[in-house]
């Protein structure tokens, strides 16, 4: 699989309006950058409907984010608004799949917070009414899906620019739809092109295990 | 991790109307039902902005059904109506989470059909502009999502209700958004009350491998 990764890497990832290689590079990640809200939204912002668990969290890390030891990171409905060199301006029929619900609740929310020192990508999340697998819980699908973007997310904040490799889930407790929960996770180590991950997602409160996790990225790259 | 699920096993799924045990089940799939286009909208059915690609491998499989060898499976956009003996009036805000977008060709289009003397359960998907990861790619989470959802359709076909425990993916070339794709999933094997699935994703031609995955799931019930 290495091999493979390699020659991927080789071929470069295709930017818009860049030609595509025949076969272009697997899922990948790339640092995002702000925007005013004048000119963009930034969905990682809190919104009329984020519960008080979801509010209460943000305000905490918020608060880490003032001593420096935490970055909270924006979040757009578009990738290409994640890219630098892209103007903002440009509009695609594309959105980014966590962000591709038209009302605020409804789907994914949340927002992430970054620790350099301690290399952990932390994500806050409340999951809407649509993003159900078994009644009344969220998909596996869906958790599967914020797991990735929080590990892919702490794998490019330590490396640049990554592509997913392996996704590895082990569902313990379901999450309830509305319920809150903590994405935490951390980058192991860095072997080579390797960004080893790992991830846990928690209750608001700490006191339930939903899920572990660890993924595996590839640096892209020079 | 067993002890885990057996432990959740015995305290039975929470359905609607039913009171939720305070640990419920994680990740679940029950056999959908058939309801009637003039009832409720299957989804799996080919509409307008369904490709040539997509709808002639549709059309293959579905000469298949008429030998027998494959079923056709329905979809609905809300979870309670795949589960058997919830009345198809009923209405809820929740939605499934691959079919919880209101314009047709933008999301999840797919169709699964099932094989009963091979084990294997196949999804026929193509995936929308609101599925983005990288720019023009399908996002890793979403890919997590359609394995999910197909090896857990199998599973469930062969052994009833299930839940995930583990979900493992190898991401080997990425899935252009538009791109005509395959969902081959297969139960490997049945020990106690453990389902073992296997499942690759292959373009419409069979010319590229774009993942390798396995997932297990825990049979529910007595």
């Amino acid at each position: 699989m290495l091999r493979s990764c390699a020659r991927l890497i080789r071929r470069g990832i295709a930017l818009p309006g860049q030609p595509q290689s025949p076969r272009p590079l697997p899922c990948c990640y790339t640092t995002p950058r702000f925007y005013s809200p004048e000119v963009i939204r930034d969905y990682a912002m809190p919104n009329a409907t984020w519960s008080k668990n979801l509010q209460d969290l943000y305000n905490r890390y918020m608060e880490g984010s003032q001593s420096g030891a935490w970055e909270r990171i924006p979040s757009y409905n578009a990738t290409v608004h994640h890219i630098k060199g892209v103007p903002p301006s440009r509009t695609r029929e594309n959105r980014l799949f966590t962000r591709n619900l038209d009302q605020d609740g409804v789907g994914f929310e949340y927002s992430m917070f970054y620790n350099k020192a301690e290399r952990r990508m932390v994500c806050l999340f409340q999951p809407g009414p649509y993003l159900e697998g078994p009644p009344g819980f969220t998909h596996g699908g869906c958790i599967a899906t914020i797991i990735d973007s929080t590990t892919g997310a702490g794998a490019v904040y330590l490396c640049g620019s990554v592509m997913t490799a392996n996704l590895t889930i082990n569902y313990k407790n379901p999450i309830p739809l509305g319920h809150v929960v903590i994405i935490d996770s951390k980058v192991e180590r860095v072997e080579g092109r390797k960004v080893y991950t790992s991830c846990q997602i928690r209750s608001h409160d700490d006191a339930v295990l939903h899920t572990e996790a660890s993924a595996l990225f590839i640096k892209l790259g020079p």
